[in-house]
């Protein structure tokens, strides 16, 4: 029984008697949609105990249920356990949608209640079609509720910006403005509304740090043919940026004044504005007072679309990056057995060594580092609390990425510490053949992610495996970790973009195997879209690598390897030493030689 | 220059003055939205020259344009020449679709007329929405001006149906109605337009014999909760299907009569209509009378997954008729360079080969026989006043099928005469690695075809060679040679259905070469998809081959062929030999023996 969890449901339940609300609904989110939320947004997580990244918390007098996608299903269920709070499965096969549930659970003229700033305009709207037009369900935006009842809740975060010069953002913040305002008029409007930070930090060209491992600031941008308005904490403002607002037009205003600007605001035309990236409680102001354009923020394509600057320093730093790993690694293979080290301990030897990197600024994410069966878990967070202690048999899975001045990094690893079993290898080896085949992949312009994910899966489904996860993710620049609009998947849900593959593009390329209460295998490198030739059957396309760390060769079962799969990971070695070896020392160098030499079939 | 068109043009224009129409469109179509149609619909190829299965022609004062897709780009260039009709390439950059072309050409007031029933809903909904919504275009749906001007029209197709005892349907009619009832009740409706031949000829478990090469008699179904009305010409009906039709309550109407029945039933609910399948002249009717619910017939899904006897079936049709192109193969082989070969020579020995063949009941579609360049025309077709004369160089390809008594076929081979380039034989190669790389696909339930084009297509386009067409259709039980929902392309335009592959469906898989002016490359088998494991990953899938016909090694180069490439070819060659041997004489049983030996790498 988990007694915090269960007695902060008994205050929630209570206030919601109060209100006259039947269902309260608590999403992960902070008021733009973000990934990674602060603190003060993890109201989610304080009332049902689950961490992971992404879950949705509906609580009723009789019941509260957490609905997850496949990512966490185990973590979930271990972290639920004793709360009364029910799993939820997403997309598995019976498992409803929020709304088809809360349709099902609810009578006409009770009361759904959430925070409208916490939802995006696109839940808030599917809410309204299916409890309210189908049923005469009310719903009630308005209602902060988790604020009563989490009276030590911290203070919204609050950092100060900086402001990118040009040769490291490698485009001014006018000429991006110009290119999103033909963006806007194109889509038929006049204003966009931006929510999204990652996009608003593109195109301002500044960065913030008001959300762990994200630069970004908490924002609203509004722009208009002629203006750009900023809505932004005021202590959030340095003399430096209010001279660059000033010198761009950029007009600045206080961050909780962005309700009162759009309620006053005279529009003459419609606002561009997002569904799945504008908050439900803005949303209903626009529509209240001018008619409104649904689309994707311009900014999505533009910022996702890496110019050669950004692409340049890029490969400059996923170098120092790799070579980081790569230290990691070998520290990590001549000590295992000879000291104490465990899941949290291997983490920080890696976290320090990206600290003392030129240009670091922060994770890009909190470390993964799961050992033996943890890595079944995608996003095991090992805890000062609750950690294993690695010995010289299984293996260990890195996930781990940096900030730097010069682009965001993600790699994967997975590490051999001892004795494995053939069918580990197996494993290893059809992740490896996947996850290069899709790297040497040759496509026509306009393949999305969808037409590409098999060749990183196939190796695995052939055995029957599967990943129950995307292939692959956008990657900011010195910003979010994972952004769109691309992805590699097979399926993708009516939620989820879809987009064609552009040269520039950053994917990453993550194929794994997680077996349950075993073991987890996950290798990941980051890709760069690039034109190939083009000619009378079309633009070719192809990637280039930005990642190059060593892949554990002890793994390698060679008899699951065509001579190409061999010939491919041999070429990779063979650039993984050429492109970090002026990184490392010479005890470093020696055994990366060795780790890289060519294998034969 | 090209008098007869011109002239024909120009008669054409003087009716479309007369009647006050700026614009004339002429589709490829029967009333029912058929692949292949009857002569008497061949209005498109009377007014253009142009002999395709699929194109549109518009025809104005001033311009007369022909749309077609990538199939046929060449072969229209060619048959166009000189017509005055412009070639609109569909799907290529900066080529209009024909409601954005007419929308630019014509002005307000102005019309535009064609025959209502020979044009889609679907596409005659887009016309309105473009023209009359937008603009204030007028469209004039019945106007069949096109047999004013052909005065030697053919008379309207009308050949005798047959019945399928139910040991060749697998399933009575009986059966199939509630199934299809049941899907219409789903789809929120009382009724179905059914105007499909052959989903009509699927449902009833009836054949006929109107259109070439297709077992489709000319009729409309209008399926109600109790009864099943069928429209079809008097001299049709058989007495064997007139108690037939009495015997499962099927009542029977003239076909010319379904206008006056849609007109004057008293509908008590809204009708489903597939738009793409049903014409627009129906559709008005429907519209003006009753509600409708927009879906697809339900019958083409049903009828594409087939039953077990139906797939037994065709398992024994496909070895007699892949013995009829093995025997093809070796006498042209043996004979080439002693006796005078031409293209029609070719076809006309293997159409000959197939009648003989025990169960055989017509051509599937006309044989395509390409010698060298002409096979870069995908769908070329050599007449006795236009053919090559084959010689021992170069390659023959040949794709071909037929209708039998238990199954519809459909295979494709580029066989080699003699000396052929380096080049050519790569291209081979790669053709055939493809083929057999999406053969021996593993994938999980959920895939459609978007997901496995690129197995097939991959090794091309690692080399920048693509092929402008999908890689795979759905092929009918003794019906259609071409049919959905499943398709494999890796891109779909609007009009396309994306279909999950289920169990039972059947799928060409036809990867190939087409180098202007020099070769042409196509390999042709044909597959069923088949449950495979379902484990705690999901339901798995796989496919089994029907085609078993030799694949000639003579055009192989090992060098573009990985180990597990060569084991797939030799492993279906082994296959080949097993299956068809018993068909064969002993010369060709000798033959096939060393034309499906093992290569090694």
């Amino acid at each position: 029984m988990n007694a915090v969890i269960q007695k902060r449901l008994g205050l929630i339940r209570e206030e919601m008697k109060k209100e006259g609300i039947a269902y309260y609904m608590i999403p992960t989110s902070d008021f733009h949609n973000s990934e990674y939320v602060d603190d003060y947004f993890k109201a989610r997580e304080y009332f049902s105990g689950f961490t992971g990244s992404n879950g949705t918390l509906i609580v009723g007098q009789e019941m509260a249920g957490l609905w997850t996608d496949g990512r966490y299903f185990i973590q979930a269920a271990q972290e639920l356990e004793g709360t009364g709070v029910d799993l939820f499965r997403m997309q598995e096969e019976g498992v409803p949608e929020i709304p088809d549930f809360l349709y099902g659970e609810m009578e006409d003229g009770q009361t759904i209640g959430f925070d409208g700033r916490t939802v995006s305009c696109k839940e808030g709207r599917k809410l309204e079609e299916k409890l309210a037009k189908e049923k005469g369900i009310k719903i009630n935006y308005g209602m902060d509720l988790a604020s009563r009842v989490w009276t030590d809740r911290p203070e919204l975060p609050c950092h100060k910006m900086t402001v990118l010069p040009e040769e490291i953002s490698g485009e001014s913040t006018a000429e991006k403005m110009e290119k999103v305002r033909k963006k806007i008029r194109e889509a038929g409007a006049e204003y966009l509304l931006l929510s999204k930070l990652d996009d608003l930090m593109w195109l301002l060209n500044i960065r913030g740090n008001d959300v762990e491992c994200n630069p970004v600031a908490l924002s609203y941008g509004f722009l208009t043919q002629e203006e750009m308005y900023f809505f932004i904490q005021e202590q959030e403002v340095t003399e430096e940026f209010a001279k660059y607002a000033e010198e761009n037009h950029i007009r600045v205003k206080r961050y909780e004044d962005i309700t009162a600007f759009l309620e006053e605001y005279t529009y003459n035309g419609k606002v561009l504005l997002d569904e799945g990236n504008s908050n439900y409680a803005l949303f209903k102001i626009i529509t209240e007072r001018a008619g409104y354009v649904s689309g994707d923020n311009p900014t999505e394509l533009l910022k996702a679309i890496k110019n050669e600057t950004e692409l340049a320093r890029m490969e400059e730093v996923y170098r120092k990056d790799s070579a980081a790993m790569t230290k990691f690694i070998y520290w990590l293979k001549k000590n295992i057995g000879k000291q104490e080290i465990t899941e949290v301990d291997a983490a920080d030897y890696l976290d320090n060594l990206r600290r003392n990197t030129e240009g670091f600024l922060d994770l890009s994410f909190p470390t993964i580092s799961a050992y033996k069966e943890s890595a079944a878990m995608m996003h095991y967070e090992a805890t000062e609390t609750n950690h294993k202690t690695l010995s010289p048999e299984g293996m260990l899975l890195i996930d781990s990425g940096g900030q730097y001045m010069g682009g965001t990094t993600d790699v994967t690893r997975t590490i051999v510490l001892g004795d494995i079993e053939d069918e580990v290898k197996m494993h290893f080896t059809l992740v490896v053949v996947g996850m290069l085949q899709l790297t040497d992949a040759k496509f026509l312009y306009g393949c999305t992610g969808r037409n590409l994910d098999i060749l990183a899966r196939q190796p695995l489904w052939s055995q029957g495996i599967d990943y129950k996860c995307g292939t692959g993710h956008g990657i900011g620049y010195m910003l979010n970790v994972h952004e769109g609009p691309q992805n590699i998947r097979w399926r993708f849900t009516a939620a989820m973009k879809e987009a064609v593959i552009e040269p520039g593009m950053i994917v990453s390329n993550e194929p794994g195997v997680y077996k349950e209460n075993s073991h987890g295998i996950r290798i990941e490198n980051i890709l760069v879209a690039r034109n190939a030739e083009k000619n009378g059957d079309g633009q070719f396309m192809h990637f280039d690598t930005l990642t190059f760390v060593p892949i554990d060769k002890e793994a390698i079962d060679v008899s699951y390897m065509q001579p190409a799969d061999i010939q491919r990971l041999n070429r990779y070695h063979a650039e993984v030493y050429e492109k970090t070896q002026e990184y490392l020392t010479e005890e470093e160098r020696e055994w990366l030689k060795e780790a890289t030499a060519p294998i034969v079939g």
